[in-house]
């Protein structure tokens, strides 16, 4: 059997550094209230086709025996927007609105496998959902609620950057500039990812724009700041419109609210255009210095239309990290956990007959939440330390007729210890995530 | 969009009950040092049918735009052993044996729906396997760690028994009564749950038994117990083999070892074959006495051969928990959670100018791990409790200039508070899982 390319598969240490992520990412959502849901992982072929553009992505399910008369085919669930809009139109009854939820769950693409795409790989959102309506301050909420995950992501070494863009910041200078199709500009500008601003430009011409006109969508785009000193940066390129005036002012309360998370930058980047998604304000990338060619590990904004049954519409903003990506990246990069097991402790075992007393403590240990595991076979102690180093557990206890002893293998420091009161060091509770070697 | 049958997707509350069972889950796992491991959602359809029996489950995938040359068709996994087995095959060399693992996803199997039966649904397994051979007392590990599993869940007024069988019994039994098909015999005795003690003798003597033959069975079968005593009652029925000898040996351990887990009844139950899997000892079967309807909600047990690559072969011993049919039985009983969110507090907002000071509260409040939500508009202070109210938030937080109050929502007792150091009752810290009504 070969591994199958496009779906990855971790090893348990690799996959304690994937747990040490969701379960900071879950923690950080739900003190904000975020409320989790799961939706199942199929949809109907034709809900997820009606997003045209991804179609040869899709995973079509059926079935091995279906029944000629089987209903519409099912296809996996490509993203977690799709399964969520319909979600809230289907139990809008049944929601408290505004809704408030957080999604961590497998999608699949189709895609050809490459560096960093997956076929299968898992995603993280928090969105807010209105019913008819929903205020702005939301759109500060998950940008701050974003920045704070982002901030305190448990891996070290990483420099995280959340890009704040508004396209009526983008839409109301274009039209601004007499410019008749802003949301063609915006797909140009987004590209700036990819190509030269000479290139760009010459797009920009292609479509009508005047050199003029083309070099101030370029100006704009550069403006990148940690403040909202980019009001007047924009202002000082002489465009005036109403819907510009508004961007300015969503976009800056989004940098002031997010002004207080240490730990991750917060930029208004006005290049960050999103041309191909359906936002209709705020809109979010994020960028790891570290590792430019990963492209944006969280990205999201505002749809004035997240979902809609027709008489009701539910407008609402959001973000989405790629966790897959960012972990696939960051192992490759020697980024691993402390150890392959949740257990902080082997009991050693001094021969088979003794085994119920070494299983006396640790379920002795287990009932204070110190995970442990009892020794396979009563090996030689130097075996059953090794057994212990191989998964990286970092203490071994040993039980003596001259009572209880501890050591750290790490240290090699032994003490006597009693299993209802001694603790190991915090750090040492739960694996740790750090780099192999020196992070380069 | 009109629901998919055999999908099952939960409302907040409910999904509240099942992240308060897998909260636990996983923590009594880890606590016990398995680690955690995901497979692929898709296996190769050929790894799948090699299991023959029940090739018209499964769920095939394929791109929708699939080349010709596209290789061997995927199907999503019907079960997490059969996934774990091929990752342990895969792995062998980067993994430290005996490895033992939890695993918790979603499985999907195209049967018809009905009652109980899902299509995608969640399992949850634990497994401990070997390389070349794994001690028997893993057998009593797995079974003590599911019973603590099982004793402690997370939901009131649940009366739930772990039977526990071996196969070297009964098919020690029936040699020693000089049958010549065991197995057979087993596979008849599996059905004893379905049809009345008559027709299985029927069946026995089918099968060429002799009346006294099927009699001996039937009686071997009756025996249930919650200690050891099932011994002597085995004996009494004098039959003789090594077989016997060697699984009255192991059961019994098994039954011992589960001796001190209170919560939970743990039975010698000879009536557990499950003639249809490949179990060669240890067998569990698990039984929720209000809910008989619903079958076994856990069932697992010992395979000498749980993985081989042909040359090397991996014993397992392990169960397997299926969490979405135990839930959504007891979500159609009225078990739901206190709340659909996870915010304990929400912080009142006494006009939109002042809703940053309403925005700090909650951030001092989260720093001490309690989780909260500010209102979505200044509305008058009695709707925004009715807000709180809603989504089952039990308290409320107002910042007025004479100094801050919080109210439990439920009691109307409202009482100055200061935000660095207000704490709720622990139970209101997180949703509690409770039934609507009493239950029944």
């Amino acid at each position: 059997m070969s591994k199958l390319s496009g779906f990855p598969e971790f090893l348990p240490a690799e996959r304690n550094v994937e747990l040490a992520v969701l379960d900071h990412l879950r923690s950080v959502f739900e003190l904000h209230g975020f409320a989790n849901v799961e939706t199942r992982a199929v949809e109907p072929l034709t809900t997820l086709l009606r997003k045209g553009e991804i179609d040869k992505e899709v995973y079509a399910v059926r079935r091995l025996h279906a029944d000629p008369s089987e209903p519409a085919e099912l296809a996996l669930h490509f993203d977690l927007t799709v399964p969520f809009a319909r979600y809230v139109v289907e139990n809008a009854g049944h929601l408290q609105f505004p809704f408030r939820r957080y999604q961590i769950q497998k999608v699949w693409r189709g895609e050809r496998p490459q560096a960093g795409r997956f076929r299968e790989f898992t995603q993280a959102d928090i969105d807010i959902v209105g019913d008819g309506e929903l205020a702005f301050h939301f759109d500060v909420e998950v940008a701050r609620v974003m920045a704070e995950a982002l901030a305190k992501l448990p891996v070290p070494g990483l420099s995280i950057t959340l890009q704040v863009s508004n396209r009526k910041v983008l839409e109301g200078f274009y039209l601004g500039l007499g410019i008749g199709e802003p949301t063609a500009v915006m797909q140009v500008i987004d590209k700036l990812d990819k190509l030269p601003a000479e290139k760009i430009a010459s797009l920009l011409t292609e479509q009508g724009l005047s050199a003029e006109q083309a070099a101030a969508c370029l100006a704009l785009a550069e403006i990148v700041t940690s403040d909202t000193s980019f009001v007047d940066q924009v202002r000082a390129l002489g465009v005036e419109h109403e819907l510009l005036d508004e961007g300015l002012t969503e976009l800056a309360a989004v940098i002031d609210g997010c002004a207080g998370v240490e730990g991750v930058a917060v930029t208004a980047d006005l290049r960050i255009a999103r041309g191909l998604d359906y936002y209709t304000g705020t809109v979010f990338e994020t960028r790891v210095a570290e590792y430019p060619l990963l492209g944006s590990i969280c990205s999201g904004g505002r749809y004035d239309q997240l979902a809609s049954d027709g008489k009701r519409t539910y407008p609402g903003v959001g973000l989405s990290i790629g966790v897959s990506r960012l972990l696939s990246t960051l192992s490759a990069s020697g980024v691993t956990a402390s150890r392959s097991v949740p257990s902080a402790v082997l009991v050693a075992v001094t021969d088979e007959a003794s085994r119920a007393a070494s299983d006396t403590i640790a379920q002795q240990l287990r009932s204070r939440a110190i995970a442990c595991e009892v020794a396979p076979s009563a090996q030689k102690f130097g075996k059953q330390i090794r057994f212990a180093e191989r998964r990286g557990i970092p203490f071994v206890w040993f039980v003596t007729d001259e009572g209880d002893q501890v050591k750290d293998i790490r240290t090699g420091d032994q003490v006597s210890a009693d299993p209802d009161s001694w603790t190991p060091p915090k750090n040492d509770l739960r694996p740790q995530v750090s780099y192999k070697e020196t992070p380069k």
